[in-house]
């Protein structure tokens, strides 16, 4: 492929039930080049996430997703060249211009990074999936040390950073993935009290087990019937953060709501709450720097792991999604593009 | 039967479909002697609440009622006399010794009413009843002037107060009721903007036509498919007060949860929050004071409307409950005793 060339992978079909490879093409196309105000941009790596599954459902907080464009997702860049004042070559930038090589971008669609330590944080731990986990426990979650927390897809991208956080911050913390091995690294490796498997037939009995004097605050990544066994082991007075609802994404057919709502609710006086991380700084950006700063001092100190799985090759981001989905990745998943 | 005896009705087996009346049993006992700290209460009114039949299913925030105790409820009751100095014969009180001529309370589980207008108001807008109402929709669902309010059981006890109190704070209201008379009612008498039944075939679409711009407040007294539809109407950044579930307390077989729980809390960022009224004025006991001035004033000037359906005679107590769970009352229900 000639070096002029810029790959893309579209989405060519919208999946019917379970995302396949099918719904993905790599197609090759001129080099962007940037018009008066814009940014050109080559991507270094994507941000892979359950939520662009989601966006193939209907419109969200964005519009849905349409067959026939280059598939949507956050990515890491560096500028080539900039028709902008505020970008020069060899800034870092966050951007959302989906999986490609290079794209020429307005100027007001990227954030410019100061590099803190590897690239990738910016991904992780020190970029959207960080203060995800960081603001959604904190600012909708209130926890407090002594209190039980439970996390699910406790071994994915924001969860393993909630469940390091409420160790920070002297909570009893309970995780909840799918394979046992992540289980026991988990507890083994970053320092969690407990993990329990949601494949486990006694699912229900082991995270009480596991909770035994109820569950204060619940981060929510999955929906279904972990969010179900959790409601019933709330405290009175319990924060349900609803962060993702990763178990219902892969399906035309998404399940119906878990018993108990709004029953529970009202009985225990649950707040659940949903939230997209930008509402939490809106009006207020130094909440975001105080949170950056935060994550960036723990992970400096050593108190706070950044855990990412890299995925080499911009051509590997379709199967990327699809394990991901499955729940075949641990901690941040990105794929290396350049 | 002899002026010494007293009549109570009381919980026999506890149901195991819907309620009916051979739950209950009229029985007559010796009148009752309050010990030293006690007080001799007789009943004027009871309340009777969805919540009776929902404390038959199970532990809630109080112990599930078990079969062969008087029945529980709340009344308005006249003191008799007093082994205890901080009440005197001919004090109103509240009190939950349930569904009885007399009962002898300790005085820790009674709390005095100064009377303003009719008695019965004490068990309707001026007291948990308007309460609930009021701090329920202001600390709960925090609306502003001009949002549109949506509520369920329009025309139950909470459900007019919750409405009208809208209507008082400057929002667009909206009423959900069963009956078509109702429905009218609402509109025509309480001046609510609209109100909607769900046993129209074509209820979502009418609930959405009435809400044109969306649902910024939907205050929650059913669950069931109207919050299921409400759920779907939601406006970004709206607020579900859950304040009950009376289309699932006369079953044995709850029903699961509406559709789009979570998933829609997380891409609308709604907040969905249970509430036990008390909750409201725990540490700030002023906040229930001020509520209560502010209820009775409206009340005193005909901004709000005391709106009481009155069933006369201990012994219809039965009917009264399962009247109520099928929708047979407008406004608070009550039963006249003495």
């Amino acid at each position: 492929m000639p070096a002029d060339q810029n790959r893309q992978i579209h989405l060519v079909r919208l999946p019917e039930g379970a995302l396949h490879e099918d719904s993905f093409a790599l197609v090759s196309g001129p080099m962007p080049e940037p018009a008066e105000g814009e940014v050109l941009c080559r991507t270094l790596y994507l941000s892979i996430d359950a939520a662009n599954r989601a966006w193939m459902q209907g419109a969200t907080y964005r519009s849905a997703l349409e067959a026939g464009q280059v598939m949507a997702g956050g990515v890491l860049a560096e500028v080539v060249s900039s028709r902008d004042s505020g970008f020069a070559p060899g800034d870092i930038v966050e951007a959302g211009y989906g999986w490609q090589e290079h794209a020429a971008v307005p100027a007001r669609h990227l954030a410019k990074v100061t590099p803190r330590g590897p690239l990738v944080h910016h991904l992780s731990v020190l970029g959207v999936t960080g203060l995800t986990a960081y603001l959604g426990l904190l600012d909708i979650g209130r926890p407090q040390a002594g209190e039980t927390l439970v996390v699910s897809a406790a071994a994915g991208a924001v969860g393993n950073v909630v469940g390091q956080l409420g160790k920070l911050l002297g909570m009893r913390v309970v995780g909840v993935a799918g394979a046992e091995e992540k289980c026991q690294w988990l507890v083994d490796d970053l320092g969690f009290d407990a993990a329990v498997s949601y494949r486990d037939p006694s699912f229900f009995r082991a995270l009480k087990a596991a909770c035994p004097g109820g569950i204060d605050v619940y981060f929510d990544n999955t929906g279904g019937d972990v969010l179900a066994a959790a409601l019933f082991q709330m405290r009175s007075h319990g924060r349900i953060v609803c962060c993702g609802v990763v178990s219902q994404y892969d399906t035309a057919n998404p399940g119906p709501g878990p018993r108990g709502v709004p029953g529970l609710l009202v009985t225990k006086r649950l707040r659940m709450e949903g939230f997209i991380v930008g509402d939490l700084w809106e009006g207020r950006p130094e909440r975001r720097d105080e949170a950056l700063d935060q994550l960036a001092e723990w992970v400096d100190t050593g108190s706070l792991r950044a855990v990412e799985d890299v995925v080499e090759g911009l051509e590997r981001a379709p199967w990327a999604l699809i394990d991901l989905l499955g729940g075949g990745n641990v901690g941040k998943r990105v794929v290396r593009v350049a």
